[in-house]
């Protein structure tokens, strides 16, 4: 543990609207979509992957993408993102009003064809009209690498292969990359090891960790990116988002627990746990099942129970 | 991550049939108890905590504590270990052939008081008789400290009162203590420093550490253990052993968990995964529910899926 290295602060990027949203099949409504983001800014997050400009016969659950980036635009203090995997969702972001792009690209050819029908070198291509499209129009964008800690066909993903793939984010003018564990098959020392590689070899990048929690390690997976460096990390409350692959797994790390065990370490992210357990309680309502909360069932740390009876005298 | 202080191997310590067990409501019956043990025995573990010799009123399900151990003496390559709340109860482990007496000890009062029914220094006094006794039979024995990351009635447990509680174990002759953290409320960095300090404190002690999951950081704390010198970690099969201050929280961390996560970070544990997942499949039939398992849910990461279709010229 490089206790000495660990940030004081840490950014959280809050993906429910997105990634938990994405999987459920049971329709949301749009306003109840804009509640919950509104309930997730009133906790102190400041930063929501709001949506995904996809196409509505994808993921039918997004097809409300620009009503409901306009109906949380009154929510000055947040800055949004939302996923764009081609050019005609990023012409629609813009439009909605979206100052943020998160690009989409998978670490594997199996995932890449799986996900988007096309290979990684292709992928990369169809990214570049969308990064001139931000360009033109000032608006930010990111890159991700999604299977980067392990893919659900191929195994594991090389040093070799991350860094080609980063390297080519580079010559795109990109210079932030989020490394998405999709399927929870990272440990912490492989997170360790990437990281420092990636780190050394790009070292004009922010890159910031997804984490999945499909195999119980995504908390160990996040402290391990923040001791190499990591200042933002992806999460969902009530950890939402689970994976195709393994119907009944966990999905996102939990935004409750994550930030419940950073501000145990005493590294602040500037979020109300209580209120994000409020939240979090509102959202397991909607939707009628939580993706693998623990502080959710568990409590905080600091709901401490009364002592047994005759205790009193104790200190 | 102090990777390079990683160990290669560790030593697993499987809890279930006593920690998981006494949780359990619904009776076992002492055959399927004898069963699961020599299943656990095929996995390749080789150290078990057969049960607890605790007053039959105390603790219903371990009440066969003696058929139990009887049951299951056949397997000669197996350490087996019993927990002893106090003289009788070693007598009785003892008696029955248990060669490896755990003691129990609270780090506070409050919960010493609730669990015990007496103070931590009162609980200390008790401990010398059976270690008397141990010494006199030649079985071994080793101490251990529930709640020594956080109590859910007192809160942070100071270095101070650690120390101060190793210390008096090492006046009794002690050198082996479990740390427990017995309702999930330590977290990474608080188990380096707890470590650090107490390694430096007492070199010839060997510390192991007992986990739970209850707010999803056990897997985080079993890395940040072993990153200062811990070498051997309690888990259940199963994921089973909830605490009662939390109903429905996880319980320890799964033996299956921890294994296969160890093991993708090439720490050997002897262990074989695909048979230890086939005995928390039967035990969660037998049970009836698990504990929060991860990978008894979510498969391997080995357990890649087939390539989509019109993939088989990709590499």
């Amino acid at each position: 543990m490089g206790e000495r290295s660990l940030p004081a602060q840490v950014t959280i990027w809050e993906v429910l609207p997105r990634d938990g949203f994405q999987m459920e099949k049971k329709w949301i409504p749009t306003e109840e979509k804009v509640r919950i983001i509104h309930g997730l800014a009133q906790t102190g997050i400041k930063h929501i992957e709001a949506t995904a400009f996809v196409h509505p016969k994808a993921i039918p659950q997004l097809k409300d993408a620009e009503k409901v980036v306009k109906g949380v635009m009154d929510l000055g203090e947040v800055s949004f993102r939302a996923l764009v995997p081609n050019v005609k969702g990023a012409e629609r972001a813009i439009e909605a009003g979206i100052q943020d792009l998160k690009l989409l690209l998978s670490s594997t050819d199996s995932h890449s064809l799986n996900n988007s029908n096309c290979t990684v070198a292709e992928a990369q291509e169809k990214l570049l009209p969308i990064i001139d499209l931000a360009e033109k129009h000032h608006v930010e964008y990111s890159g991700s690498l999604t299977v980067a800690f392990g893919c659900p066909y191929e195994g594991e993903v090389s040093l070799e292969r991350l860094n080609a793939l980063i390297e080519r984010y580079q010559e795109m003018g990109i210079r932030k990359v989020s490394l998405a564990d999709t399927t929870g098959m990272g440990n912490p020392l492989q997170v360790s090891k990437v990281l420092r590689n990636l780190r050394a070899a790009f070292p004009k990048f922010e890159f910031s960790l997804h984490l999945h929690n499909t195999r119980g390690m995504a908390f160990a997976n996040a402290i391990a990116g923040l001791s190499e460096g990591v200042l933002s990390l992806d999460s969902s409350v009530a950890g939402l988002g689970g994976c195709p692959y393994a119907p009944n797994a966990a999905g996102n790390i939990a935004t409750e627990d994550l930030v419940h065990g950073l501000h145990e370490m005493d590294i602040k992210t500037g979020i109300n746990v209580d209120e994000l357990l409020k939240v979090a309680r509102g959202v397991v309502e909607t939707i009628g099942h939580d993706g693998g909360s623990f502080v959710l069932k568990a409590g905080q740390n600091k709901d401490l129970h009364q002592k047994p009876k005759g205790q009193e005298k104790l200190g």
